[in-house]
């Protein structure tokens, strides 16, 4: 399991609701794809989201997120953290 | 004071010590100008690390990267976390 953040442009506007709702179609469907999602941030001015996440694999990250409705437009692994 | 994530490009081949010593010049100095680094994630092979911060401002966030000797490419607010 590798450490990713995944990043989504074009959401300006995203209300808490919908970031936490977002978050929650991607929990309800993880383990498909044995991925946790830990976090995600979001800057409405911007239209920026980040999610952190726990995976196995970049396409299984973005397999969850594609099903959740809201597919990432860039996947890193974050192998290092402090 | 609002959560910022602010991103470096460029940092290909970042190792973890590279990543804590400047993780650590940011903390020695934080305080300057009211901010808390709270966490920071890399990615060695596309050369992108992360920072989150609680500041008072982006230009806060960005004059401590700066003194610290790395400024930030792009600093975004995240008020919505999840």
């Amino acid at each position: 399991m590798t450490q990713f953040m995944d990043v989504h442009h074009g959401m300006a506007g995203i209300t808490a609701e919908q970031l936490m709702h977002a978050h929650q179609a991607d929990l309800a469907i993880e383990k498909q794809e044995g991925v946790h999602f830990e976090k995600a941030w979001a800057d409405p001015a911007s239209g920026t989201v980040y999610c952190l996440s726990q995976a196995p694999s970049a396409e299984a990250v973005q397999r969850i997120h594609e099903r959740a409705g809201h597919k990432a437009d860039e996947i890193h692994p974050v192998p290092l953290s402090v």
